[in-house]
């Protein structure tokens, strides 16, 4: 709202407040000098004001700041660095930089390659398919991201989700190129949909999924994640396809008699243990955090030469058996831009490009405030749309941030994007030389690395907190766990949005309303007497707030919710035989924006009022609401002197007419 | 929320206010005797929260209120009278009021007659069906509905809109039958969910779509229905089955040579004329107000009676035709309980039993308000419903308040529901005697009595108020208004929701904040500096208001505006070589609620904060942000004495620390 107001207020004397101490001064006896009163404010021009509404919406951090009064070859500079900082931040590069980036990308690195064969097959992909998202996405990442800490690559949710999602399509064991197919069409939407959303600067959209449901969603997620690894652990060759916890479970019982494997189970078990013990010392010591980093890659490398040395995949242990040599193959004629898998591809891209996004921005923001450095969120996901759309491209599927080695990357002394580059290039070196090495990684490695990994997104203290702190953000974070759990991860997804919304619904429809009353050992500090049980009504005037702009949601309800006070308090000043009310002073404080409902639920609410004989008083309304008031000839209607700017203002007035009149 | 914060208050020594004079005044050298410090609130009970959540949103109104200390039998005869309000206004029902209620049913039952007949076409039915519809729900309303002034029937859009949607289903032309089905199907559906949503007290909902979407949606509806009777009235054989003005009118143009019949064009404008006058006459002169409600019957009295005696029929002039004699025929047995027109009646049926609902209620409210009696929204849902779903299965279609007849009702002095039992048995005698009669009333004349009833839902004052208030209000309505116009009425509705939606999530995730300074000639008022110019700053102290419960939705946002607001007075101060910022205080008045996502934001301004060297302080927290703030810790965090019960108190705090402070 304008600074406008400024330049133009006393040019045409209009007051804003008439502090001229005139009108209402010689009215009220009893009063100090100075009754504020609030006036008419000066005409807003529209243009300026719907320009200022248009910028705190869609450019609320002002990122055109920087190219103010700038020479156009700096503009141009200015706006390459804006699109690639990694030009601005690389003019600052030096080796004492590289050398922390180094050891974090060779630790992300060792992390990363187990990680993604396992996350390929979450994804029902071939394992390759995770090591190539680790390859080219960090590498556009690093060129475009403004994050310092993030690392790059495919994550176990998302796989999760993507692979779920694309299933109910194409069934990936029956036809896998007509699925890998739609892999890379859902990767290229869920880029487009991220770079899109930073483009338009409709970032803040991802904030409706709260972070309770995220929780919920993220714990749901990795416990059935974690259960599907028991096909792993557990060497069942007939599993189900479902990811219920239920058709899990009787899946592994029925399979218990002959289905286990059990050379697969103790290789698992073992392995699973020798990697919760790292992780346990590296919580426990904080300067042996690359010791569960490693720990992974070592599982890999000692189960994968004992398989080979004792053919023990002759023994029924499931082994990786196929995993393609060579880099990335361009796929840019494997994405369906038109016909029916076209659409069903960019639906599963936008919910899943949606997933990564929230993921990122919630990972960049965490360690932005734990370095003190300001993420700009659009640019951001202009920066992930990029690094998917060129990765569905180039035989990648979604890669977003990883929580677990974005942590790695931080503790490991990462201190740019440099960090990621140098991952990739371990990546690109694994891929070109030693993949077929891993055709006798046993497939329980990589299932209790999953285990190992996913475990640490079911976050308990998390849930503590909320159920702490707001009992219905428990019922969103216990939904969408749940629902993810119990049914599958679009079913919690469906939840997690919908209790979302059904929460900012509750709060626009019901706002809360209060009584106030006059704090003790105060000259003029008014609160809700709920809060403040000492406070003290005025007596013959009733003194309510209203908690929120009034608007069409609850414009009705706020009018009958002030009604059924002033019933209530009748009542009760009936039984205790005090003067009946004249005055209902409301409280506009809070009252950030008004509407059309609720002008007329305030008109309407008026009339009421008059019927009873009592009058309508307004306090401390905004600028805008003001505005409003006076457009829609609601000041007229109330009469001259209705509205103050103080409820102490109001009432020293109301209270002296009340005592000239009977 | 909850009196016990009053019972529980210094039972247990917590301090809800420190009024005790102790902690903070000692350190204040300079302030006033009595520094309010904000302390942990008692604890809450969590079942007495929940259920004053729950009490609140659905039951807002406490409509138990009257059955509470009272014995069962009067508990049994107090829940009838809920269900059927008749049985209360009954007992006090006289002679007097009848004649009020005579006139008043038998003015609306000559207007419904004719519209009746016209609706039932806009909904693709024939015409009996019209008259059904205004025989059986009136009677079940009469006994359930709590408004005394709503006129129970058919109304224009609401047939417009279930006609189109049927249409999209099953061709009316082609398969009579089958449509007709799928229209009760529709109806029983409509009436299930207005009768859930009243029982589940979820009559809020329909508050979600905005005043001003309404009035862009009806304005538009009456437009395309006025299009499409030019059809009727200009006699035109061959004419477009879309409702957008582009198709219509082309329709109209490329029939102009041969399609169009003078004899019907004459019939048709001459009557237009006649009705026009008379509506002009109702609205100058008050007491003439019975002139327009029954000039429709007149017209079709004249027009049909001169069509027979000059059959005119055999010259051109289209006539109704059949319309068949006798009473509603059961149609239970019509209605789709399962198969594929089970699920789209469903559709259909909750979309149209929505918008009828939001009309009913709509009309309800203005006039109650007008007599100043209460009116529950979900009992009146209820009603609604019941009488729907007995609709269905009595051959009768979707049926609402009709604001044309109900204002008329208002006006010929009805007193209560029972002019719409008289109305009804007006129906039921023409139906039951002189249908036949009706054979030659010529179509135009139903088109002219259609377009001259639609013509008031056009509500040009409405639309003009609109713009001076709200501009987004504005456009929302617009988009309605030219959704139906230029494209469908389902498309209409599309647009209607969305923007209201739109404007709901916009309200939450860019809460307004303000900058404060002191007002002149106060000594404790501070207010936005952009709405009182003259306010001044206090040196070193940032005063920011945020005005929105801080939830996931805006959590970011308002952190991220904060810190915004700090760097763009720091650089203001460096500027004008003022002393650095050394508290920063956010008047909290207007944060109602806080969830984790909110605590987050906190913590992470805190933190920033504490890089710069500023002290975050706050005030005039509310009771439920007390709460979450103590049970977060973030009380612990900030550290004692930081949370204030005035912006005065702690600027007065803060001050006198700074000038100790080098």
């Amino acid at each position: 709202m304008a600074k406008n107001v400024s330049d133009e207020h006393g040019s045409k004397g209009v007051e804003t407040i008439s502090s001229s101490s005139s009108c209402q001064s010689s009215s009220s006896p009893r009063s100090s000098p100075y009754v504020h009163e609030v006036g008419v404010p000066p005409k807003q021009n529209l243009l300026k004001e719907i320009a200022a509404v248009v910028k705190e919406t869609l450019f609320a951090d002002d990122p055109l700041r920087h190219f103010k009064d700038q020479p156009s070859s700096k503009k141009f500079i200015l706006g390459l660095q804006a699109i690639f900082p990694i030009l601005e931040w690389g003019k600052h590069y030096n080796l004492s930089k590289f050398k922390g980036d180094l050891i974090a990308g060779l630790t992300i690195a060792s992390l990363c390659i187990p990680q993604d064969i396992g996350y390929a097959k979450l994804a029902n992909l071939e394992p390759q398919y995770g090591l190539y998202s680790s390859f080219v996405p960090p590498l556009v990442y690093a060129f475009m991201g403004s994050s310092r800490d993030m690392a790059i690559g495919p994550v176990a949710v998302v796989s999760l989700l993507l692979g779920s999602l694309l299933q109910d399509e194409i069934d990936s064991s029956a036809n896998p190129v007509g699925y890998r197919h739609l892999a890379f069409t859902a990767t290229f939407f869920a880029g487009l949909t991220q770079f899109i959303l930073g483009f338009l600067r409709l970032g803040f959209l991802i904030d409706f999924l709260s972070h309770a449901a995220i929780v919920g969603f993220m714990g749901g997620a990795a416990v059935t994640i974690a259960l599907q690894q028991l096909k792993g652990l557990l060497g069942i060759k007939k599993f189900t396809k479902d990811t219920d916890i239920v058709s899990v479970m009787s899946s592994v019982f029925s399979s218990a008699r002959h289905g286990w494997n059990w050379n697969t189970i103790l290789i698992g078990i073992s392995f699973l243990i020798f990697l919760s013990v790292t992780k346990y010392i590296g919580k426990k010591q904080k300067k042996f955090f690359w010791v569960p980093a490693i720990a992974p890659l070592i599982s890999v490398i000692i189960s994968t030469v004992s398989v080979y040395a004792t053919r023990a995949d002759k023994h029924g242990v499931e082994i990786v058996k196929n995993i393609r040599k060579g880099i990335n193959p361009p796929s840019v004629k494997e994405i369906f831009f038109s016909g029916q898998y076209a659409g069903k591809g960019f639906k599963i891209g936008v919910v899943s490009g949606m997933i990564a996004l929230t993921e990122a921005v919630a990972i960049g923001r965490t360690f932005a405030s734990m370095k003190d450095y300001q993420l700009d969120g659009n640019k951001e996901m202009i920066a992930l749309g990029t690094m998917n759309i060129v990765g569905s491209m180039t035989s990648c599927y979604v890669a977003t941030g990883s929580f677990s080695r974005s942590a790695v990357n931080y503790m490991s002394g990462c201190e740019t994007a440099v960090s990621n580059i140098v991952m990739a290039c371990v990546v690109l070196l694994t891929l070109a030389l030693i993949t077929p090495l891993f055709k006798y990684t046993p497939n329980a490695i990589l299932a209790s690395i999953i285990i190992s990994a996913v475990v640490g997104l079911v976050d308990i203290e998390a849930v503590t907190l909320i159920w702490k702190i707001d009992k219905f953000d428990f019922i969103a974070c216990m939904g969408a766990f749940f629902g993810v759990v119990f049914s599958s991860v679009e079913v919690g997804l469906v939840i997690a949005v919908s209790i979302s919304f059904a929460k900012i619904l509750l709060q626009v429809t019901r706002p809360r309303t209060a009584i106030l009353g006059k704090v003790p050992r105060t000259a003029t500090v008014y609160r809700n007497i709920q809060q403040y049980p000492d406070a003290t009504k005025v007596p013959g005037i009733l003194i309510v707030r209203v908690d929120s702009a009034i608007y069409f949601s609850n414009s009705n309800y706020v009018k009958e919710r002030i009604l059924r006070w002033l019933a209530d308090e009748e009542e009760h000043v009936k039984e205790n035989s005090q003067p009946r009310f004249q005055y209902l002073i409301i409280e506009m404080g809070p009252v950030t924006d008004i509407d059309t409902s609720g002008i007329h639920a305030l008109e309407e609410l008026f009339r009421a009022l008059q019927k009873r004989d009592i009058k309508l008083v307004l306090a401390n309304p905004g600028p805008v609401v003001v505005d409003k008031l006076h457009a829609s000839k609601f000041q007229e209607l109330i009469g001259e002197g209705r509205i103050f700017l103080t409820v102490a203002d109001a009432v020293r007035t109301c209270y002296s007419k009340m005592e000239l009149e009977p």
